[in-house]
């Protein structure tokens, strides 16, 4: 029997869906799962890519089954199980044998496991894999980090399975240790923000306009064929437009309004934190996803203070506002996203490729868009620069801008909620605004700490005479 | 000779401000710097105090100098010197000699301290204490953690040194491990909240308003006999009276608008994230630091797009309008970080005594204010509540959030920054919209990830219709 080609461990939905798309790519390929019974069942529905994987009910017949230097994929929970996998594989596998973890780490764990496999001088991969279920089965978009000769042994493999834009594969080698990971991160930062921007314009169609799920759906589509287009934007539409076959009702009706999450928006915005990065619209959205687990406070407030919502005047925000409100915000949300990518890889030394973060996220990933080849394209002048100053940006800024200002305003003063898409505003006026209002805070720090001062007519540090 | 009754270790600003505050109080107090010439110089300026201090110049002299049980506060730079200096002084104490550390701790290095303490059997406690420079010699808010035993040993001191409100020392036993630094970083994130509402109150009236310095802190001083009465808006109110005795200007107008900041507000942020506590009014002053830092950027975003604030009509908002805005702010502000406090509680099982900690606040501190007062007695009645919903603050809030919005309305209007109150009020909003949007993210959530949704007419968890 001929040996496979690579091996994965943890047959979840995600490890289960990203092995038949390498058998279906032509790799032969081992899997082992801890519960074995999960193993046998996922190799009988594997129809006519069955032939192509090698089921193993131990880790030492994984092992074995796979052609030298080995490469193993694990797709386990992220946290202690990734490292309790990696004690109970590493032993069986020889120096140059390559562990893989494209779970959904925090880059600080990937740091870690990376320089633990430096210190024992065995390859090591942390990879991102965007794009949920039907990603991984069909072509996710693929983000790795570790030593670049790691990732070229596996390379061919990663590129094979992943989307394809225009035909590039949307795969690419980011940086040492956890740079994929963080790259990731970031990527669901965005994602927080871009759903929040959309459920923000839905709520001014809806609360402010009276439009009903219908309505909505229908100025998604519209706006999915325009610069809008993007994969969020499409499926904004079709929830909009599904029925519930019980009650008859739009399904967006009858769903709760108490959205979750896996937590990655968070860590985007503490390493943002640590970095001194403003993300001030991926920050708006990870508060409003806690805000709206506040359920019972909410409809608490709304009885003592009542309803925050009232209607629009009749035309006082056109479809097109709203569109160009959510270009301009999403482009603030971009520019914010890159420079924080930017800053990291200063600080990690990682040399991120600007736009090739771009390129890999234009298919596979949930944030995919028409506007991340136009990002793409923008990085690949100025891979340092706030994309905001970007020609091409600077441009639909200067066109979009206006609107998303009409939008904020209007929203604001009839209480419908639009802190993201507010977020991105002031985020523009902060970065056109030469001399901000900073004097005063350091004013105060000085007066009560002692901190020191610049000043404008002058170099160092000085202090104010506030006397005692 | 008699045994001094507490030693200090760390004779930077802060550590000789407390110890002469110590002496003055009639506590003999031992004290010990690691460059011993700086204990001496201490020693000499101490003036009639020098009798009730000893300087010691090694350790094992400030050991032997204090009786037992002995009391060592470290007043040393936050970090890895607080391990040092706990390293070396440990080995020369008895089991029953209490370690402080006073300094700037991260609550987390504070309750890895407290742990090791635990485990070590001996008695450790972290406190914070605010105020700056003149509150440490002169009475600042201090906020303990730790074991209430170790607090009982010295809270005759530390509430004797504390800043007093009308018969109350602002010195409390907040609980166990690293409580008190928890509060302590709340208080910071907090303030910088007040000092970002009071820098974007204070903009509209430049640059919306072409209010001069010296009508601004008018405006503060009108304001600082009100509601608003508090440090921070007392000293607004000075820093843009002070004139510069060089160019004859209003020294508000030389210091350079690029803010400090020593990382407490960051992490305030980074905790509210773990707990998933929504503090969006801390987060755009975090942010609007970090903005301000990019200087360069927004002087190119100015030539670019041009600068962001505009004039506003004549008579478009009103000194009223301004200082009920910044009420209706300060309130939300705190709401958040009360609830911040609530979660920490609960999080770390520390039963925080909330009622006390805006006691605490009520002198001292930086953010000690007249309307700390009535936010204890608002939160004896109902300490987990939502601060909103007590009935003094929700009065005021029917009051001053309609100011609020229309300063936010006409600000974003007219490009003049206002992140931190905007934040304010979506937050407010938020708080009183029963049916969010957050239902168009569940359905988004659903169709990439199967994540899955709660109805609204009936239990379970469900999935949409969405097809494939």
């Amino acid at each position: 029997m001929s040996k496979s080609e690579i091996g994965l461990i943890g047959l979840g939905t995600m490890g289960a869906m990203l092995s038949l798309n390498i058998a279906e790519k032509g790799f032969a390929i081992s899997v082992f799962n801890r519960t074995t019974s999960r193993t046998s069942e996922f190799h009988a529905e594997a129809g006519e890519l069955a032939e192509q994987i090698t089921p193993c009910d131990t880790l030492e017949d994984l092992v074995a089954s796979i052609a030298e230097p080995r490469a193993i994929i694990l797709m386990v929970p992220a946290g202690g199980a990734v490292d309790e996998q990696i004690a109970a594989l590493r032993p069986l596998l020889g120096k140059d044998d390559l562990i893989i973890d494209a779970g959904n780490a925090n880059f600080r764990d990937t740091e870690a496991r990376a320089a633990q496999a430096e210190a024992d001088g065995v390859p090591f991969l942390g990879i991102g894999v965007s794009g949920g279920e039907e990603g991984a089965r069909h072509g996710p978009s693929i983000m790795g980090g570790g030593r670049k000769k790691a990732w070229d042994q596996v390379s061919h493999i990663l590129t094979a399975i992943a989307a394809d834009y225009e035909g590039t594969a949307c795969a690419t080698w980011m940086g040492q240790g956890g740079a994929g990971h963080f790259v990731k991160a970031v990527h669901n930062g965005i994602e927080y923000a871009d759903m929040q921007m959309i459920a923000e314009i839905y709520g001014i169609m809806r609360d402010g306009q009276g439009a009903d799920a219908a309505t909505c759906a229908e100025a998604f589509e519209t706006w999915n064929k325009g610069p809008l287009q993007s994969y969020l934007i499409e499926i904004s539409g079709k929830v909009a437009a599904a029925r519930d076959a019980e009650t008859g009702n739009a399904v967006l009706d009858i769903i709760l309004d108490r959205a979750g999450q896996k937590g990655t928006g968070r860590w985007t915005v503490i390493e943002a934190q640590h970095l001194g990065a403003p993300i001030p619209v991926i920050e708006a959205a990870v508060a409003a996803r806690n805000l709206s687990a506040m359920k019972s406070e909410r409809e608490r407030g709304e009885a003592t203070f009542g309803a925050a919502p009232v209607p629009l005047p009749t035309g006082a925000l056109g479809r097109d506002d709203l569109e160009q409100a959510l270009i301009a915000g999403k482009i603030m949300c971009y520019a914010q996203g890159f420079h924080l990518l930017n800053s990291a890889s200063a600080e990690f030394e990682w040399d991120l490729p600007m736009p090739e973060i771009a390129r890999v996220w234009r298919e596979g990933c949930i944030i995919r868009s028409t506007m991340l080849n136009d990002m793409a394209e923008a990085l690949t002048g100025a891979p340092q620069d706030n994309l905001m100053f970007a020609p091409f940006f600077a441009k639909l800024i200067d066109d979009s801008a206006p609107a998303l200002r009409r939008v904020v305003a209007t929203a604001v003063s009839h209480g419908l909620q639009v802190p993201a898409l507010a977020a991105g505003l002031s985020y523009y006026d902060a970065m056109r605004t030469g001399r901000s209002t900073a004097n005063m805070i350091q004013a105060q720090r000085d007066f009560f700490g002692a901190h020191s001062f610049e000043r404008v007519d002058k170099e160092g540090a000085h202090h104010g005479p506030w006397g005692s």
